[in-house]
């Protein structure tokens, strides 16, 4: 029976989501893959970590944070190390960074996964910040290393997206990635569509939890260029950062746009796409009016879809419905494992 | 350098799209993955066959079928050899299965691939009759056998179904499949709801490929059935036939009926769908009545679609945009390449 160790970097939501899903399938695993999956830390911001060699419960330490707000200062288990200090100094095989997305940087994520695989671990992130901004550096350090570097979740949540080009569609030239990626402005959009006042349409948004308390980074694009620039980076080479999206948010869109934009038998969508364009990959991030008869017009509530065009398979779309943060948690899960799979 | 030498059972219009393709890429399979791919055998029902054990030329075997109508008989690689004597007497590595379906039994195809796999051989087959009606006794044997045995292009074409949910949606287990699935019932119903007489739309239809000189199999809902079973087979452990789905085609639609959908704000699709009733796989192909306001309402022209529910990933859909050839031998080509990556 093969061990694989594994520091949890955050314990968030989707982190602990993951968390359930791992410990009820820890079992099969051993059992299907021959590998028995330990997760020997979890760090937190403010609510404490826990270290501990021989496996965290995994269930008690969601109990932890869900009913007493933060890990059990008496336990033994209970450390004070940082994220970086366990990152740096735990002896674990897979790193997840798990932590909340800076936008505009990357960090401390981008670091966290330089300082793990420098260390010659795996390494996982549903922290799209370093797709974006450091995607091949990252790439390329995992090479050097011989390490296997996965971040499946960072687009569209566990849809397999990254996964369906590289196992799926394999010897496929990718030329153009377009989709709707970005759920808030979705939402608001088609709410604005229904004839709900814009400050009503935010408070229910805020209420379901899909509008943060700062709506910016989503209105105004910043979320869906991210989005945008990871695909392009891992699907088309690109090799840009959020900069580089030709970047427009909904924040201008007004109930009467939309209006108009049902006159003509459309709607408006927040649309990304990339293209190639004298040889350089361009990416675009914009409202744009979408005609009623066209399938994009019908990703609503919270659904997202991607569509992949590739030299040998055309045109293909794939769209999550609705996701919750199961779907989340199962993103990290499938890329844990498939580092089971590909590594030995 | 390791060789894999392939004979190909029937040479028709996808098979010679699959054979452009391999030409294509020979030389980045044997720079990528060390293999030396040559296809050793092709079979027609009509216009004869060719064996070469140094590799058939395949470029001017498709040149002799497209030009000339059948192999040439003066070629030295010609051959009276029958397709099941060359599936149980030549020396090949995988035997690809691209007969034409023969709906109602499977047949010859279940019996290429088990001669094939028995010999132990690998198996690929893009015809669904096998999938349809010998799944589990084609799938037990290619375990006995330790051969791989594949049939991604049984369904949407290359599109990722079967590799989807087996490559990318590991651990996840699927509660229901649904989708639009046969193109000729899509086309027909689409454009009588445009107020094209029945009798143009057909004419139209077979001018343009997709409606058969007997168009009662697509009609009747027999194709639909077949993939529907395919889908509940290989995803849900169905181990049923196409008569065990309760079925229903559009030949008794009339224009009528599609009026009285518009009017209600819907259009009509043959819907297939799978679910678990009472622990058992229920399969189902019938016309609806879907609301304009949902996705599958605007699978349109030539397009598929499969939607995907699992426990841990929620409902997925992915389309097919109006594929052409290319996308049925790309769905062979995967295949291959899945057989190169997953044997010895």
């Amino acid at each position: 029976m093969r061990n694989l160790n594994v520091a949890m970097i955050g314990f968030g939501n989707a982190a602990r989501a993951f968390a359930g899903i791992l410990a009820e399938k820890h079992e099969v695993i051993k059992k299907t893959m021959g590998c028995d999956v330990n997760v020997v830390a979890i760090t937190t911001g403010s609510r404490g970590s826990l270290v501990c060699q021989e496996g965290i419960d995994l269930k008690e330490a969601c109990r932890q944070i869900e009913e007493e707000g933060s890990f059990n200062k008496g336990s033994s288990q209970y450390s004070k190390l940082t994220s970086m200090e366990v990152i740096d100094t735990v002896d674990y095989d897979v790193m997840l960074e798990l932590t909340p997305l800076q936008i505009f940087t990357g960090q401390p994520a981008i670091d966290h996964l330089k300082c793990a695989m420098k260390r010659g671990k795996h390494a996982i992130t549903a922290n799209k910040g370093p797709i974006a901004w450091a995607y091949d550096e990252l790439k390329e350090l995992a090479k050097k290393q011989g390490v296997c570097f996965y971040y499946e979740t960072t687009v569209m949540d566990g849809t397999p997206i990254f996964n369906l080009v590289e196992d799926t569609l394999k010897f496929c030239k990718v030329t153009e990635v377009s989709g709707i990626l970005n759920t808030t402005t979705n939402f608001v959009l088609e709410e604005l569509a229904k004839g709900i006042p814009y400050d009503e349409v935010m408070e229910e948004g805020r209420r379901r939890g899909f509008v943060e308390a700062d709506p910016s980074m989503d209105m105004e694009g910043w979320d869906a260029a991210a989005k945008t620039t990871a695909l392009l980076n891992v699907l088309m080479g690109a090799n840009i950062t959020p900069k580089d999206i030709d970047r427009k948010g909904i924040e201008d869109i007004t109930e009467e746009n939309i209006k108009e934009a049902a006159n003509r038998g459309c709607c408006i969508k927040l649309f990304c796409r990339g293209v190639i364009e004298d040889g350089k990959v361009v990416g675009t991030v914009k409202p744009i009016e979408v005609p009623m008869d066209e399938l994009i017009a019908h990703i609503d509530g919270t659904s997202s879809a991607v569509s992949i065009t590739t030299d040998l398979m055309g045109k293909l779309t794939i769209v999550e419905h609705n996701p919750e943060l199961l779907q989340t948690g199962y993103g990290v899960f499938s890329d844990l494992i498939r580092v089971i799979a590909n590594s030995k």
